[in-house]
């Protein structure tokens, strides 16, 4: 009997708490600054926008945070989510690497972003909030939280970014059909859209721009919190669910991977997977087996690779605290790239943080050697990736083909963070031969990193 | 600890045979008659379409007949699929029942269908044949087959209704994302299809003319064979597994349905759920559970509710077998609803038989109360359910729902035979209050009947 394709954890053994990565790191990062005072933000500061449990575990530096049984209760929907070996991708390459990926797609949302919604959700609806605002790009985040509030009562208003707003309504119909209001970005309803309205009237939106929008909804309405699908530590935190997942399940294989590769827009995916296994590294001292950690980019908006770690706010309007991250700068508008999950112009800080700490690395691919590493793993495995876990088998196939040419068998792990079943006119353009890669403006670039705030060391 | 959510078989018990009712059947169905010679037709009248295994499987009277271990391997991909207890529909409809379901939606192409594609690709493949030719309306069935077909190397040509071709492009962007070609039918490249286009150049196609084109070319083309996604006997077999694995996972649920529940076009995922549990009751001669089983249909393509049990063509051509099954008559256009997977004729000749010894029920409902039925599951389940399986739903609720209404605890099956996340169109339409109940036109179907072929009796 050869080694099975999948490995199903049983439900009781989903894990019972969250990996906070904070407990084990060398140096903390750097605080976020109240870009008024400069000074570090602190729980007060962000009550208007969160419920008090978030803010908790966003500060918190215990090791283990309990997930509560409600939130767990959702998680059996789809948790354990499996994990698979690649049989026929490996055989397809040729490669003697052994190919296993952690698949995020089975969620009802299709992809990893129900993770930490549904525990934001609950959150919230434990403090008594009845509103939820957020923003959403291509839309897997904003349907993943219109699917949460269903669940919990919750009434969740979603600003899209136009231009995906109008492009793709698939998605916006999957967020209405969970309940959720979904209005495109920017919009007459906040102070923050009007004025680029003002300005344009045909304004593409942004992702920045769409935060800014929920978040002054939020901090103007007493019964209104916000939610955030990705950057801050209490997101990453949840999506530790995967690796510590991924663990048990390597232990099921009887084996250890040697390479860990994420996608990264944010942040929370690469998070997710990686950080149980960088903190049994850190913890370990040396005497756990060294694995090396990719974060895959798209090289259309570099954050990791070309972007500056310093002081940045999280949104266009800067009503955000200051992050200390790797920005492009919160004023860069990334091209149109199909992989709308990706196109951020930050990094979360506690990813950037374990970059400088050079406890991973990070490497940037264009979307069309992307579709094509899909394409062929649609071919083989079945699953057709999304245009965001594309730049992950983009990544696990670079390896694999290394270790090919180096005569190698390693473990290569990569998160498959959601299924691409929305985002088939993407692949029909790629098809087509009419997805071109894209380049972003060097010169608004090196305007936006010199327009970073100023923070004294 | 409550009941768990999903019941999860391991991959070393995934059934190793499927079943076959003919074996358990107390009379056998009427066998498919030469057109011309109105005898029953025998192996070699159907080797231009078939090759000789998946014939010898149509005629054969084995209970038992063994899945290749390469059909297997595949299968891991996915399956076991997981059956699901819907706690949270229950309490969302108040009802006393237990509520199961089986959820397909968990394969690469989203529904059941590719537990016959994988099969019917590997069957021809080791029969040495390059190509295979098949109908799609929606195109559930033909991204299933590109699937398969992408995995032992085939070449795949699909012959797509024009409405839903020019319509609904996303599964067509699947099909050619596994590499298989995707032509509008009525098409240029038959006799058939050029025939009708000669008349309207604008015709909109239909599922028994897709049918005649895709069995033309394989008639033709010596190195080309069919591939029929439902209604045949072994495509029926080929998705007993489903039944055979919610009877493993209901022994771990310490329960057993009192009520089973498919949706039906062809009749393949009803007869996949159900058939098992059939056999079983049909050998038992009364000693066993005696379960009621529920064929619900859209009430405007109702075959079992209000068709004809007699001998009918499978396409609008007149190319095919005459077969026994409960049929509208093929000359019959179904109006254009958003189930499009049960937009046919006729009913599969095993579940039309099953009805005709009452071993079955139907009923049939329009499509407004499916979705609402269908948004209801997705708010409460999480999952957004194909059109198809909204009936499935329907059937569910309403069982419930008596059950609440009589104070009884039943146990309730159903199949969700597939996701909707490509048909989000129709729910926006549902949504938007655009989606009407559609009503086929009384006076053709009385004439389509009134033309159906003359058969002795």
């Amino acid at each position: 009997m050869s080694t099975p394709t999948k490995f199903v954890l049983d439900e009781s053994k989903m894990p019972r708490h969250w990996y906070n990565i904070a407990a084990d790191l060398p140096t903390p990062p750097a605080p976020p600054l109240h870009p008024g005072t400069l000074q570090p933000v602190g729980p007060d500061d962000l009550a208007p926008l969160f419920p008090m449990e978030l803010i908790l575990q966003e500060v918190s530096s215990e090791r283990e945070v309990p997930i509560p049984e409600p939130v767990r209760e959702v998680f059996r929907l789809w948790r354990p989510s499996p994990l698979y070996r690649a049989h026929r991708l490996e055989k397809a390459l040729g490669t003697p690497a052994k190919i296993y990926y952690k698949y995020e797609g089975v969620s009802p949302a299709g992809s990893h972003k129900p993770n930490t919604a549904v525990p934001q959700a609950w959150y919230n609806a434990q403090a008594g909030i009845r509103k939820l605002t957020t923003e959403t790009g291509a839309g897997q985040w904003g349907s993943s939280l219109a699917f949460a509030g269903a669940l919990f009562g919750l009434d969740v208003t979603v600003y899209q970014v136009r231009i995906s707003y109008d492009q793709k309504p698939y998605r916006r119909a999957l967020m209405e059909t969970y309940g959720a209001r979904c209005l495109p970005s920017p919009s007459d309803t906040t102070n923050s859209g009007r004025a680029v309205l003002a300005k344009d009237p045909n304004h593409p939106g942004s992702l920045g721009l769409a935060i800014s929008e929920a978040v002054e909804i939020a901090a103007t309405h007493d019964d209104t919190k916000y939610a955030l699908g990705s950057v801050l530590n209490h997101v990453l935190m949840h999506q530790t669910i995967i690796g510590q997942e991924a663990m048990l399940q390597f232990e099921m294989a009887g084996d250890d991977p040697d390479v860990i590769i994420g996608c990264t827009g944010g942040g929370s995916n690469f998070a997710g997977i990686t950080f149980p296994f960088i903190g049994q590294q850190l913890r370990g001292k040396g005497k756990t087996k060294q694995r090396r950690i990719v974060a895959v980019e798209p090289a259309a908006c570099p954050s990791l690779t070309r972007g500056k770690f310093a002081y940045d706010f999280g949104d266009t309007s800067h009503l955000t605290p200051l992050v200390k991250m790797h920005t492009l700068g919160s004023t860069f508008t990334p091209p149109g790239f199909h992989a709308g999950g990706l196109r951020y112009h930050g990094m979360a800080p506690l990813v950037s943080h374990l970059a400088e700490l050079d406890l991973i690395e990070a490497t940037a691919y264009q979307q069309t050697e992307c579709f094509a590493a899909g394409v062929l793993f649609a071919r083989a495995e079945g699953i057709v990736p999304a245009p965001e876990a594309n730049h992950a088998v983009k990544g696990a196939i670079v390896e694999a083909l290394r270790c090919k040419a180096e005569g190698k068998s390693q473990v290569i792990l990569f998160n498959l963070s959601g299924h691409g079943h929305f985002d088939m006119a993407s692949y029909m353009a790629y098809s087509a031969g009419k997805l071109t890669d894209q380049a972003y403006d060097e010169r608004e670039l090196a305007m936006a990193l010199a327009g970073l705030p100023s923070v004294p060391a």
